[in-house]
């Protein structure tokens, strides 16, 4: 897999996104709240633009109006000729890639945290690009875990209130794939999902994790803009297989339900066999892949519309490069 | 305060609704299974019908098109004059008012139970008027409590699966407040909450404890019509009092959010000086009522835009007179 160059130069221009999916409440209200106290996201050496990503969805506490934001920043999309009647979501996915890109040109912004929440068990998960080694390393340095020999040359290592909480990597490109995410639009990105939290409510306590990641995520590009360097190391992630649907009729409705065995059970083992719908009619119907598989995402409210009961995953450890340190740029002299 | 007349005959029509909220989804797909299975809902003595109230928000996966379908039941809006461009729900208001009412009339059908879910952490919840004494004997059937002496009388009472879990009542209406809800257009009527879910998820633990609970009423009404009396009993419930708004900031957007003492403490005593909101800017904000307060719907999703950040009410004991068993009807001479 071909990796992302690593930056060699300081990040000066850093944006964080909110309400991409306008009935997600955290990032809605954090980047509103960012927008009138746009000084909790600066940092010494670089500035950061909070942006709500989508107004007019926001706005209603939908989702989207046309179309699904996040699955509009591919170039056909992007370099697409405007028309009357284009979907909202395709006016505003050129708007914001003229704002912070254009997507894989020099002049986009150095890094994007993009803030999502879904209805499922997902806990605390960074979804990324395998192949962008800043990115896993920020995701590296903001999972809880023990002093590792990192920890030396990073001593600022996050400290989350609730060590209890995992928080995990899901790495989701496949080859040659064209990405279509807000997060593709500036040379180095990744997006943050909070859950579990009903759309249209905003809970206090994924309000303030949120917060605090966000936080944390600003120093680690701080503690880089001034030379720290960060080892190779080895991290656990999920990697993306494929959907699995619900099980329906023959008219198209649902004939079942995510099993009660199942609900709420992201990241668990599930083995071949076991149940994963029950019927309304009364039965169970198991899982016929042929290995163990991780499910994410499970009964997430947004993939009912794009027959999602759950996202397969696989677990594995990956190997990540070093993240040298920045070279002193030797000041001119005068 | 006045009570409304038991029942003198048999229950012969009943009606099961659900979807009155288009993305509140137990009831929505337990009626969308009724429609295909109806004999399911039939017992000895009577006839149900089940009803998918709003079909259109449903469709969509939203609350409602125009306005709140449960706050339309008015004698105002069930008599108005149809215009081509009145919100959808005062059309379907009507319709719905001819199918199972009209509204106060001798021809409305004899009981209606609608199925609902909340994203708080209600529990099962049944509200009902106060002043409905075959409604509220049904509440008391349906509580999970120790056998009372009733219990002889009545001796299919229901076995729910979880008998840890509590079934409340809330009775909300004032004197002389006009109906608005659409249990109010049959003879007798209440609705049921389950939560939490979030909306446009459906949980097949709540899918099954609203079967369960349905069928326990169709059950009850059964026992009813074959004659059974119930004595007088008492009762604790919820009373309504109003509800509190969240903070907000001058311009009108949310200021701070349910604060996380009090999120998911629905039921829970609230204390004057205990904190109820957490401010944006970090913050408390406490209650300053001067008693004790049972806040309900804490931080419900679909109450944002009414301002509405949990409802307040009272808890007391309510004495409800006896259901007497109906006088078998002498079979004509022939």
């Amino acid at each position: 897999m071909c990796s992302l160059p690593v930056p060699q130069e300081p990040l000066r221009r850093v944006v964080v996104t909110g309400g991409t999916h306008g009935n997600e409440m955290s990032g809605v209200y954090l980047a509103r709240h960012w927008l009138r106290t746009p000084a909790d996201l600066q940092r010494p050496s670089f500035s950061t633009v909070p942006v709500l990503a989508n107004p007019a969805a926001t706005a209603l506490c939908r989702r989207y109006i046309g179309r699904d934001l996040n699955r509009t920043f591919t170039n056909t999309f992007l370099t697409s000729r405007a028309t009357p009647d284009e979907p909202y979501e395709v006016t505003r996915a050129r708007e914001l890639n003229q704002l912070l890109g254009p997507k894989n040109s020099s002049q986009a912004f150095d890094f994007l945290l993009d803030l999502h929440n879904t209805t499922a068990n997902m806990g605390t998960c960074f979804i990324s690009n395998a192949t962008d080694i800043f990115a896993m390393h920020l995701c590296h340095h903001l999972q809880f875990s023990p002093p590792r020999p990192g920890f030396l040359i990073c001593p600022f290592r996050l400290q989350l209130k609730n060590p209890e909480l995992p928080t995990r990597v899901l790495v989701y490109r496949l080859p040659k794939e064209e990405t279509y995410s807000l997060d593709s639009v500036t040379k180095h990105g990744m997006s943050l999902e909070l859950g579990p939290q009903p759309q249209g409510v905003l809970r206090a306590d994924l309000f303030s994790r949120m917060r605090s990641l966000v936080s944390s995520s600003l120093d680690f590009i701080e503690l880089f803009n001034q030379g720290a360097a960060f080892p190779a190391f080895e991290m656990e992630v999920y990697r993306y297989l494929g959907c699995e649907d619900f099980p329906h009729t023959e008219d198209g409705d649902l004939a079942g339900m995510v099993h009660p065995q199942l609900q709420d059970r992201d990241f668990e083992p599930l083995q071949p066999g076991a149940p994963i719908f029950q019927m309304f009619s009364g039965e169970d119907m198991l899982y016929k892949g042929d290995s163990t598989m991780y499910p994410l995402f499970i009964n997430e409210a947004a993939y009912y519309e794009k027959n999602i009961a759950f996202i397969r995953s696989e677990k594995l450890m990956i190997s990540v490069p070093a993240l040298p340190g920045l070279t002193p740029t030797p000041t001119p002299l005068t």
